[in-house]
């Protein structure tokens, strides 16, 4: 049970910390921390608590992370239901505290959710950030989550040093965020982009599909590749 | 002895070099470092003492810190008082020396206290740097440090790579700032809202209850959550 | 077979995530990552590899690299071939991921590869980002490459703190974008000079020659400084 | 004969990466790095040293530490002087190589050192880079260069975690130029002023004793402060 609340707190703390960042502080003019901040503050988010609960949960807190870590044969199939449950109902409560802080604002922000971003939402074609089409959209999501699961499985192999796992995968998160909020606002993550789209509402529902889709598959995919090109036989 | 001395040192650093980097540095036009190097920098202050003196007194630096550590049972209720008056002390003198290099400007700057931001102060309601109510800046600076303790309680379990820790709790508070700057100025620390609020003066005394209440019921929250919910039997 | 496999996807992840982060965020008005976030990007591409997959081919992802090593006496002769194979296949598949997605673009971008910078390319003269003759380019690529081989021998050191390495490599990766990015775009690295030149095109093709030897000559370079002049006698 | 060559390539690469950033790449309008970027170089040029040559000569490549940690207890009286000397050398050539590239640019940029930061050299009052008292620079230098030794002192303690000490001290150098940048341009190293002061020549001259006065006598408090009220007895 306790590794269910670990994965409960630790989606919260990514949604809360890195849309949060996005919502209150990226776009002030000025002084704003932009993507750059925004994608720092992501990975700081995964690396923050993959040293306070992965000891307890694995620390994917991500869906697409769990079905990565299955197909690479290091997470059983039972407790995938029960981690994606924890981890959607932490990115819920997440959005909720975000939107009870956005609207305790003294010239409330309105959530336009006709525009690109709306509560950090997960976005393509117009709703994408800087105008990519659907497939560049999958295409973005898809690799980057392969990519990401291929250094979470390679960074916690018996044969690498796995103390520095949380720092890798962290800053992985922060790489990713660099190189994609321009074309999807950055999912890689379907429980981050339920919470968003929820409470954005609008256009943003019914673009949900494609951020379960591409990162689940990616990360299916990197877990393969992992699993039989890169991994020596000897900790199969 | 040398455990106050430790924290007096450590408080001195967090206050001189998170504010210090938010006064000198942070609203420069093109080159500023802006809300994203000034949490950097606080989040650097922690790491580094964390490193320097966490072998001393276990680098709190922050009586909400110390608070949530003795709710976890991590730290005994006779060294709270000690604690919190050389992590107060600490932050004053540091105070103290901004003050003196803030007025050692060709053109001297004018602290000007009905202005959110002032001397790097705390605020909420009118000096909230971008306008959010008492209920939003209570509730960010509540949750906020109710996880800084989860992940410093988590990050320091024995079952954790402790070695990690300063990296993970200084980091923690990089990504705390990158979130809240725009909401309350961010304190989840009240020896550092003290000090600022003294130099400050004005509106900033009647609102410094709040950074004292909201972190430290929060610091206690966290404690009580990593320890009755997340943290594994044998370890108690 | 594995090492080549995972210097191919290493080199592709350098390529994909640091020219990626330069093509698509830097240079958003107001919210771009700029030259800094681009720095960072291609050092956490490096960090992030480095841990994944460093324990199966030693992480080289870069001609130069491989050439440094073998001059410093860690790396045989008859892998170089192979291994810069693997990297240059690397750096070209991601240079064909990054031009779909920037064909994704709902108004396409148009890659002018008569301007500094087309399709993240390196360049000098007329090609450098801000005006640098190729001799000051030539000194600038050499130079850095041989001190990034220096940190690159020092750190994995038998006397060294070797489980850093990842963290000191990458990280030296993006201090040497922060030099130079203005001068050349940065290369230090003849795989992912290449793939860029070649979707660029135009005047980046004649220019390429410099990319391949400056580096290279800077890596051997270095390679024999820490062999001869740093390293301790019994780590010979 | 090698302790000495790590000081001088160590001390290189900080002038010729921190000082180089600033030149190059700081102040481009739109994409530069900012105070922040330098910051960060400053700082990784630091931390990639000590893990690549930290275990030939100790890493100090300033004199401002080797003072701190003689007076810490912890390097020999008679070593100040090559190291200093190792640490100048060092510096004037990367000073020169630095010459070289900016020369190398096809519109040469002119040195106009009757302005604050002129090749990034260090200045008070009308050489600050926004207008600081030679008081206020002086004791800014100061008091930097002494919390710079205690966390030295302090992560390098037998009782401290030494592996991650390259962490904290290179970071607690750019937390440094975090703050200090618009004061003094920030100096905390002797021999990095030196190198930019004879290459900037003009005013910087006659400014360059506070960067030598204040930095080692900070770092001289810093040392004594460590070994007296903090370290404990056991270690001396």
């Amino acid at each position: 049970m306790k590794n269910y609340l670990a994965e409960f707190f630790g989606t919260f703390w990514l949604v809360f910390g890195g849309c949060g960042s996005a919502l209150f502080a990226a776009g002030i003019p000025e002084l704003g921390i932009g993507y750059l901040g925004v994608s720092l503050a992501f990975g700081l988010t995964v690396l923050t608590m993959a040293y306070a609960v992965g000891h307890i949960s694995g620390g994917h807190f991500n869906p697409a992370v769990s079905f990565g870590l299955f197909a690479g044969g290091r997470f059983p199939a039972k407790e995938l239901l029960p981690y994606i449950i924890s981890q959607v109902l932490g990115a819920l409560v997440a959005g909720a505290a975000l939107y009870c802080i956005v609207k305790g604002n003294n010239t409330p922000m309105v959530i336009d959710n006709t525009h690109a971003g709306a509560f950090a939402a997960n976005g393509y074609g117009d709703l994408s950030p800087h105008g990519y089409t659907p497939g560049a959209a999958f295409l973005a999501e898809f690799l980057l989550t392969a990519f990401f699961l291929i250094i979470i499985l390679g960074a916690t192999d018996r044969f690498a040093n796995g103390q520095f796992a949380g720092i890798a995968i962290g800053l992985a998160l922060t790489l990713i965020h660099l190189i994609s909020i321009p074309i999807t606002n950055t999912s890689v993550n379907p429980a981050r982009s339920t919470s968003q789209a929820i409470f954005a509402g609008g256009g943003y529902i019914p673009q949900l599909w494609l951020f379960w889709v591409a990162p689940i598959a990616g990360g299916i995919l990197g877990g393969l590749i992992y699993k039989t090109l890169l991994q020596k036989p000897e900790t199969r």
